[in-house]
């Protein structure tokens, strides 16, 4: 396990698995005061314009409103972060970004607005455009003076995005590829004046993708869909019926719409983790709120141990979320720096940054739109019957968050993509999890070191517990790889089992990270509380692991080979005990007692 | 242990816990022909009736049309199941009751207002009123013709329902009870026409309970509330400013009000619990048809083992539940036989023998409504983009399931009250948990026997791990109780983690004996997709009492007493290992090969 100095200072994705613990990750107290300014703006949008709106955008469905918003948003510059000057935009790193992001995730009712906008409807153009398209396109949508969309998903292409059954048909008199074909979910096609269509040309074997606008003829669209959630943002399908797109508008080579489409997910996926961490802290506020006003049984609902412990539960994933999801972010803006120092172009530095770091921006996701999903559910348990009515804010919460788990790829294809990008990543050189598999391998066979651990300081013993997790997962995966070989793809059970254990292990990893910095710059007791949620959060992520690694050992291992491997799991998870109902009730109190999500 | 004899014939509530196993439990199959006969009419009556108005109901919120079905289920006697002959009803059985139940709960937006005008808002007046109020109220309720509801719950007043501010003055001119206060979250508030009011009479300590009628001046209704689900059903506030009640009006005693509802609840529970088999074989019916003919990369994504783990997982869960549940009514009913058959009248051997098992029916409330959303958000997920499109079942059903944790008790109100019942129990003498937790204490410190098991036969070996599953939940429970004595109830967090137990216990040992029951009727390869499930519903209770009872033990012991204690877990939850993903293919192979939940 001794390749920390092979990795240093350059950080590969995925290689977390492997390596020692870094020394320090980024946290909130590195943004610089700059950064800090801009954040601050986005929260006032959020705060006086957005939020205001709220009730309104959900209730008259007025799109209108949408669009000034996402209007006055370009006003203030919140549409252009990223974007390089020459464009208009403001360069500022991936981290500051996100950052706005969380805070405009709070106004669930504007956010899948703003996201398409900033996200998935500009990076395509942005990143894979030439020069004219780009000069073209990227003010108007940067100014919010054009509103994008995304139009990759069909009626019969979801998961399969590449199976996709839009055509394009290059005629030659024209000079323009001729669109048919129907695209569905289409978040933002109601106020898109700019559409980025995938679509396949001739019998292509991959799609390519092009830019249309609402002029051109032959574009229309269904009715808006009667949703779930985000009713507030408009959503409806796209009919493309012989529009003629001028060659000028594909974006790209012909057929590398594909990838333009999985690199432009993957910045997806960490902004919805993301928005998870401002729509959980937002959950939480409320939460603490009504169980401080909530009286029954001769006192607020706050004081009873059910309550203190879903308050603690959380805000325990949450900040956990939050250190593994900057962290991430931070990889992404340090390789983009690297890049440009070797002389990578700014258009091809960013995505080459993102896709460099797939594996853990879909961690993000998954653990993200699922630490939402757990405390919008808890959040509205702790409303009790307020919690069902429209009136209180938990229910449409609770509605909004559903779609983030299907967002951007489900869930389980993200699960899948973890432990199919790391095998690749093996295989092509740049990880080296064989030999990492094999040390722990020999490691196993070898007796086991029965000097006792002497370790005081907790979070050297919290890392030598991650580090001994890390062994665990390595020993489970490594079998499995090694006994079901190319089947293992088929074996979508055990896929879903490591990568649990390998985002659970990232999250975790990260949280220590995050409170150890704390403690760093401020001493141990300012970072009390911080120590309680870590120890929580490796209690759970110990407990998963086993579970993860567990159910995949039965699943693929019989007789002593199993038996061989739940050794393995059992003598890599072992764990110091502590109260595990008083961390809980410290940190529950100290959130109430603040009334707010307060690290 | 071996105190089976001791309760048998008549088993008493709780009694799980310390019994061996019973031979056999009330399963699907031991419905006689004229009870399916009247399980057939309820599930005619839904698919003909109320599904095709389902849309419409949820839509429009047209009463009238919830007004016409009450009075068709009325005609059908769907409304007098359980009512005595002399009032106009049909003698059957509990668990029949049950069954009509849960037929009608795959009607979501009817469900509501049926279980409301069957269940809480009928039985304060046929267990609790004289035979004035019997014979003026039953016959207009039963027959459709009278809606009725039932208002407990007050905007200060939820889980602490004793708490509730309206106050009743008896007025001796008028000879009438004058109620001022104001009732919240009333389902069938907006087609009511008998109201069961709870209301505290002077500075009284407890509730008492009046029947009060819609014309009865000074009774008025808020708007309808505005809810994330079941919206189709009316839910309003009721305002009561100086409604003269006529004394004649007050059921049961002065101050008996409490009791009334608190009985009246332990009904309810059960039935909601029970409307979670419904959904859930509902939820598994379209995510099965979906599946099987949504195609994504060249084939159905049924032929993926990630979706056959969720199908697998969903059924299992939805097997355990109902063979639980329809234990538990059976117990009921034989509770109700034997409590006849020694001269109690039939009035008062309902609520004593549904009271008799609070404890099995708060854990089937508490199973019921977990499985439930465990299966929609599940089943939601199959869809992927369609499961948050209204126009698809899923999202609807997601909404409307999500109120079951709530209503009743909450799902944390019933842990604690599972926990609380045992434990009085445990000291009016009724089980004798003190005697078994001390029998485990001595078996733990005594020299484990290192006999190998030789048992072979899987059933035979299932219910000896259930044995040790209870024996750790005694021995976790005991120690509990012994070191936090009274201070117990102030440790939510510890209750929570023993109610969680007993849960697990009471539902996989159902589980285990109705797949027994199929074997020992049609021989083991009939059985062969039960024991499948049995067996992923063992390893999974094995990993949630695991986990509770890791949990509950951090939380209480220190040093010595808890090592102890975790080695009692180990040693208590060890199990046969058998391969997860091959047991999960085979049930969800055959769910998906037969387009529904078949069992």
């Amino acid at each position: 396990m001794e390749t920390q100095e092979k990795f240093q200072p350059t950080i590969t994705g995925g290689s977390f698995l492997i390596n020692q613990s870094p020394k320090r990750i980024f946290v909130n107290s590195d943004f610089t005061e700059e950064q800090n300014m801009m954040i601050a703006s986005a929260k006032d949008f959020v705060e006086q314009e957005a939020m205001p709106l709220a009730d309104e955008l959900e209730k008259k469905k007025d799109l209108s409103q949408t669009i000034n918003l996402l209007e006055k948003a370009g006003e203030l510059g919140l549409l252009s972060l990223g974007v390089p000057e020459n464009y208009g935009g403001i360069e500022v790193s991936f981290n500051t970004t996100l950052k706005v992001i969380e805070e405009v995730a709070k106004c669930t009712e504007f956010s899948p607005a703003f996201g398409v906008q900033t996200s998935i409807g500009i990076a395509p153009i942005l990143l894979y455009g030439n020069e004219d398209q780009k000069a073209k396109y990227i003010p108007n949508l940067i100014s919010g003076k054009w509103k994008g969309c995304y139009c990759l998903t069909e009626p019969d292409a979801g998961s399969d995005a590449n199976s996709g059954k839009t055509k394009a048909v290059y005629d030659s008199n024209k000079k323009a590829y001729v669109l048919n074909g129907q695209k569905m979910w289409i978040t933002n096609a109601g106020i898109a004046d700019i559409f980025i269509v995938f679509a396949k040309v001739e019998d292509d074997k991959d799609l390519s993708a092009f830019v249309v606008e609402k002029s051109f003829e032959g574009l229309s669209l269904g009715d808006e869909e009667d949703k779930m959630g985000i009713r507030a943002s408009s959503t409806r399908q796209v009919f493309l019926n012989d529009v003629a797109v001028p060659e000028a508008n594909m974006l790209g080579k012909r057929g590398e719409g594909f990838k333009i489409a999985l690199n432009v997910l993957s910045t997806g996926r960490i902004k919805l983790g993301i928005g998870g961490v401002g729509v959980s802290k937002k959950a939480i506020c409320h939460s603490v709120e009504y169980a401080k006003q909530r009286k029954q049984f001769g006192k607020s609902i706050s004081e009873f141990g059910a309550i203190k412990h879903k308050i603690a539960q959380m805000v325990t994933k949450t900040y956990a979320l939050e250190a593994a999801a900057y962290r991430t972010g931070d990889y992404i803006d340090q390789k983009e720096a690297e890049l440009l120092s070797t002389g990578v172009s700014k258009e091809q530095a960013k995505p080459k940054s993102v896709s460099a770091f797939g594996i853990e921006c879909a961690i993000i996701k998954v653990f993200g739109t699922e630490v939402q999903d757990f405390v919008v559910d808890e959040g509205l348990q702790v409303y009790g019957g307020m919690g069902f009515s429209e009136e209180a804010p938990m229910a449409r919460l609770y509605r909004d968050a559903r779609i983030s788990r299907i967002f951007e790829g489900t869930n389980e294809i993200n699960r899948m993509l973890i432990v199919d990008m790391l095998l690749k990543k093996a295989m092509k050189g740049e990880l080296d999890l064989m030999s990492a598999a094999q040390e722990v391998q020999s490691e196993l066979t070898s007796v086991p070191s029965l000097t006792p651990d002497n370790e005081t300081d907790e979070w050297a013993k919290a890392f030598s517990t991650i580090q001994n997790l890390k062994k665990a997962i390595l020993a489970i995966a490594g079998s499995a790889a090694q006994k079901l070989m190319v089947k293992l793809k088929d074996e979508q059970e055990i896929l879903m089992n490591i990568a649990d254990m390998v985002i659970q292990l990232y999250v975790v990893e990260s949280c220590w990270l995050r409170s150890q910095n704390k403690k760093d710059l401020l001493g141990e007791e300012a970072a009390q509380i911080e120590l309680e949620i870590s120890k929580l959060q490796l209690y759970d992520a110990i407990e998963e692991i086993k579970s993860a690694g567990q159910k995949a050992i039965l699943s693929f291992a019989e007789g002593d080979d199993a038996k061989m491997l739940l050794m393995a799991l059992k003598r890599f998870t072992k764990f110091n005990t502590f109260n595990l109902k008083e961390s809980g009730r410290m940190i529950a109190d100290k959130v109430i007692e603040e009334g707010e999500f307060c690290f």
